[in-house]
C-alpha cells in the first residue's frame, strides 16, 4: 500500500510507523505489530496507530527511520504487514519450557541489539527464562550469544578479574584490589556499573576522583600504561544485549538466576578474562538469602563457566551486614583512601575482604603459590605499592587524589538504648542513603560507627547522615525512622 | 524537579513522558519506568528518554497528559519518580505461581483499562497465566474483573447466548441461530468479532448487508424492537481489558486456555447472559486437535461457569473440516440466505449443525421440551418464519436483503487425480482466503465444491477462488498451491 510519509518530530529511538486506525485493518496489523518500509531500502517499523491527526494514506515515521530510509515530508512509500521476526518462535519455545540451542539464543541476543524484537516480545523471553530456568549448557550459550552480538575489548596480555553480585552496602572492594593485582603486575582492565537501586556503584565511587568513561580505544591506551583500570561497563556496548534484557527485567524487578549468571560471565568475556574470582555474599538482607541458596548459585556459576572454558572461583562471603564505614561514593571513597594510605581510622572489615579477594586473584593468575595470595595481597598493599599504583591509575584517568569531604549537613542517629546491636540490614541502609541524595549527590549518605555485635550505650551514635540540603536530609531521617535499618539488643 | 513542558506532537495513545538521558538518570528513572507529573492536578506517565533534541531542564509529554494536565510549551510542572503500581506486585505473584484473588484480578483489569499498566508489564501477566494457568475459582475471578472493569449491557429481559471458540472456516451458524431463537421470542443481543486471523468474522459477514457498530443505547433499542441482534463487539468497552491482553498476547500468537475462557463468559456475562451454548470444534486443523483436549476445555468451562453461576451448555462439534461451502464475507452470506431461503443449494453441513445448536438454546431457555429443541428450530427454519426475522434484524441494522456476488475474477482448484477427499485444512483453507483479500475485500474468498469423503474425478473442480484483482488471485493461486490444503487419496 502507498502511503504519504508525513514527518512529525517522533523521539523515539527506534523504529516505529504510526498509521490511521483504518489503514491498519486494511493492512491487517496491529499495534505492537510490524511493517515493512520500502523506498529504495526497506526496513521494519513497529506499528501504533492513531484515529486522528493523520489522514488515512499518510504514516508518520520516527526520525531513525526517516534518517536511514532518506525521507522527508511528503514521500510516498510502498508499506505492507511483515510477520515477527523468526526470533519470536524461539521465544515462544522458551516460555513453552523448551532448551534453546547457540545459534537460536545468539539469533535472540542479536535482534534485541538491533531493536529487531519489542519490548513485550523480550518481557516473554524472560518469563520464559524466569520460569524455566536455563540448563548449565544453554546458560554458556546464552553468555556467549551476548558476547558475541557485542564489541569486545581485545588485549594482549592474559587478564584477570573479579566481580562481586552486589546487594552488600559499602562493600567497594574493586579499587582495593584492582591496585593490588595491578601492583604484582596483572593485567585487569575492570569495568563497572553504577548504581541501580544501591547507593552507589564502583564507577559512581571512582568518578570521585577521575574519569570513568573512556571509548574502547582509550581503555586499551591506558592498560598499556598501568595494566589495571576502573571504568564504566556502561557505554562500551559489551554484551550490549545484556541491558536491554536488564531493563525489561527491571519492570517487575525481575533477576533470574540465568540472567544473573550471563550477564556477569559474559561481559567477562567480553573483556577476554581468562579466570575471574566471583564474590557471592549471603545474608538475610543480602541478594541470596542463606548459605545454600548461596552454594546452589556458585555450583550453578562453576557449571557455566567450565561450558565456557574460563578459569572461576566462586567464593561465599558474609553479606550479613554493610561492609566498611562509608555508603554512598565520597563516603566510600574515604574508606578506600584510608586502606590503601593504611590510615588508623580505616575500616578493616573492608580490608581484609579486599585482601582475601585479592589472593585469589593472585594465585588463580600464578603470581603467589597456592596458600599464599592472601599474605603477598597484604604486603602489596602494607608496602605502599598498592596505593602507589592506585594514584597511577588516578591519574591516567584524568584524575588526581585529593580529599574528600562528605556532606556539609548531617545529623548523628543515637541509639535510643544500650545493648548490642543485631542487625544492620543492607537494603534498608541503601534506601536511606539513596534518600540523602545518592549517587547524583556524590557528597551524601551514611557512615556507620557500628558492626553486628558492637555493644552500645543508651545516645551513642550509631551512624552519621550526610546530605546537600535541608530537605534531602529531613527525608533521609525519616526514611531511617520509618525502615529502622540498625536493630539493638 | 521543575522541568518546562516542550510540547511535540506525540501520538502515543497513552500517557508518555520524554527526558533527557541526564535528567532522567537525576531522577534515577529508566525507560519504562514511571514519572508522576504535577502541575493543579497530578497524572502518572511512562518514561521513555532520548539524548538529543530535548534541553536537560525540558520534558516532552504526548497529547493526553498535555490536555488532561492543561499543560501548553514552556510550562513548569513538578516531575518526581513513580513507583510502579501495585499491580506490579501480583503481577509478580502471577508469574511466581501464586493463585491471585478476585480484588487483587480486579486491580489488574482496571489498571489494563487505565493504560496504568504497560505492555511489557501485560505480558508478565500473561506469561504467568500462560505458564501456570489458573484455577477454576481464579478464572472465574478474572472473568468477573474483566466484566466489572468494563461497560456492560443491562437489559430487562432474561439473554440467552451462543458462542464458538472459532478456527473453523466458514461456519457461519451464528445468524441463523440468532433469526430461530429469537423467532422463538429469545432474548439474544449476540455482539460477534471482526476477522483476527481467519478469513471473516461474524461481524464482517453481516457488514456485507448491514451495519454492524452501535453505541450501547442504540443496541438496547435494537433488541427492544427484535430480541436479537448481530452487532460488532468491538467498540461497546464490554470487557476492555481483554481487548488489550488479547493484543497482547498476539505478539508471540499466544491463546492461553484460561484466557480464552475468561474472554468468552465475562462478554457473555457483560451481555447479562444466563445462559450460554459454547461450540467447542475438535479436529487436527481446529485449535482443538483432539477429543481428549476438547472435553478438558469443556470441562474447564463448565467448572468455571459454575462458580459464575452461568448456566453453560459446551459441546464437543466435529472440526474436521469447513462448515459450508463459502469462505469469506460475502460467500458465507450466501450460504446464510440459502439456507434461510431454504434453497436447493444450500450447503447442510452448516444448517445440520446451525440446527443443533439453536435446538440446545431452545431447550435451555425452556421453549422447548429436553429433546425437541432441534424439531423445533428446524420448523422455525422451514417455516420461513428465521429468515422474516432475519430480515427484520437487518432492517434494524439499518441494512436491507439483497443479492450478493462473489468477486468478478475467479480460479478453478481441480484435482489431479481421481479418488477420495481426505483432508481440508481449516487453517490453509484461510490462509488462501485471506491471500485473495478476505476479509478486507469483503467478495473475495473460496468456494468449497468438495467436502471429507466426496469421490473426486481427475480434473473436476475442488474449489474457485475469488478476488477483485489478478495479483490478489494470482497471489491466492500461489498460497493454494504451496498449502495444498486439500488431500486427496
Amino acid at each position: 500500500m502507498l502511503l504519504k510519509v508525513k514527518s512529525l518530530k517522533l523521539l523515539t529511538g527506534k523504529p516505529v510507523a504510526i498509521l490511521h486506525k483504518k489503514t491498519a485493518k486494511m493492512l491487517a496489523v496491529y499495534p505492537g505489530e510490524r511493517v515493512r518500509i520500502r523506498n529504495k531500502h526497506s526496513l521494519v517499523a513497529i506499528v501504533d496507530t492513531v484515529k486522528g491527526l493523520l489522514k488515512e494514506n499518510e504514516i508518520a515515521l520516527s526520525s531513525e527511520v526517516l534518517e536511514e530510509l532518506n525521507l522527508f515530508d511528503g514521500y510516498a512509500v510502498d508499506v505492507s504487514a511483515e510477520p515477527p521476526p523468526k526470533t519470536s518462535h524461539y521465544i515462544l519455545e522458551k516460555l513453552n519450557g523448551n532448551h534453546l540451542d547457540y545459534n537460536k539464543l545468539f539469533a535472540i541476543a542479536g535482534d534485541i541489539v538491533h531493536n529487531a524484537l519489542t519490548e513485550t516480545e523480550i518481557a516473554y523471553f524472560v518469563s520464559g527464562v524466569y520460569v524455566h530456568g536455563m540448563s548449565d549448557k544453554e546458560l554458556a550459550d546464552l553468555t556467549l550469544a551476548m558476547v558475541r552480538s557485542g564489541r569486545q575489548l581485545k588485549l594482549n596480555d592474559i587478564v584477570y578479574d573479579k566481580h562481586c553480585i552486589g546487594g552488600i552496602a559499602g562493600n567497594r572492594t574493586t579499587p582495593i584490589i584492582v591496585s593490588i593485582c595491578s601492583s604484582a603486575g596483572i593485567t585487569m582492565p575492570k569495568t563497572s556499573s553504577r548504581a541501580i537501586t544501591s547507593a552507589a556503584g564502583t564507577a559512581d565511587v571512582i568518578e570521585c576522583l577521575a574519569k570513568v568513561e573512556f571509548p574502547i580505544e582509550e581503555i586499551k591506551k591506558i592498560i598499556a600504561k598501568t595494566t589495571g583500570c576502573m571504568v564504566w561497563g556502561g557505554a562500551l556496548g559489551l554484551a550490549p544485549a545484556d541491558d536491554k534484557i536488564i531493563q525489561v527485567e527491571r519492570v517487575l524487578s525481575l533477576d533470574p538466576e540465568a540472567q544473573l549468571i550471563a550477564s556477569i560471565l559474559s561481559k567477562k568475556i567480553a573483556v577476554n578474562a581468562k579466570g575471574v574470582v566471583i564474590d557471592i555474599p549471603y545474608g538475610l538482607s543480602a541478594k541470596v538469602k542463606n548459605l545454600a541458596e548461596a552454594k546452589k548459585l556458585q555450583s550453578k556459576f562453576e557449571k557455566t563457566a567450565k561450558f565456557l572454558k574460563l578459569n572461576i572461583q566462586a567464593v561465599l562471603t558474609d553479606g550479613s551486614q554493610p561492609i566498611g564505614n562509608g555508603v554512598g561514593p565520597v563516603l566510600e571513597m574515604r574508606d578506600i583512601l584510608a586502606i590503601l594510605r593504611r590510615e588508623k581510622s580505616r575500616p578493616l572489615d573492608l580490608e581484609k575482604k579486599s585482601v582475601f579477594l585479592s589472593g585469589l586473584v593472585l594465585e588463580m593468575a600464578g603470581k603467589a603459590k597456592k596458600g599464599y595470595g592472601e599474605k603477598m595481597a597484604l604486603e602489596i598493599l602494607e608496602s605502599g605499592r598498592a596505593f602507589k599504583k592506585f594514584k597511577e591509575i588516578i591519574e591516567v584517568q584524568q584524575g588526581k587524589i585529593r580529599e574528600l569531604q562528605p556532606a556539609k549537613l548531617s545529623f548523628s542517629i543515637k541509639s535510643d538504648k544500650s545493648g548490642k546491636i543485631v542487625e544492620i540490614d543492607n537494603k534498608k541502609i541503601a534506601s536511606v542513603a539513596r534518600a540523602s541524595g545518592c549517587p547524583s549527590d556524590k557528597a551524601s549518605g551514611i557512615y556507620l560507627h557500628v558492626h553486628l555485635g558492637t555493644k552500645v550505650s543508651k545516645n551513642q551514635p550509631i551512624m552519621e547522615i550526610y546530605a546537600e540540603t535541608d530537605d534531602k536530609l529531613n527525608f533521609a531521617k525519616d526514611v531511617c525512622k520509618k525502615l529502622s535499618p540498625v536493630k539493638i539488643k
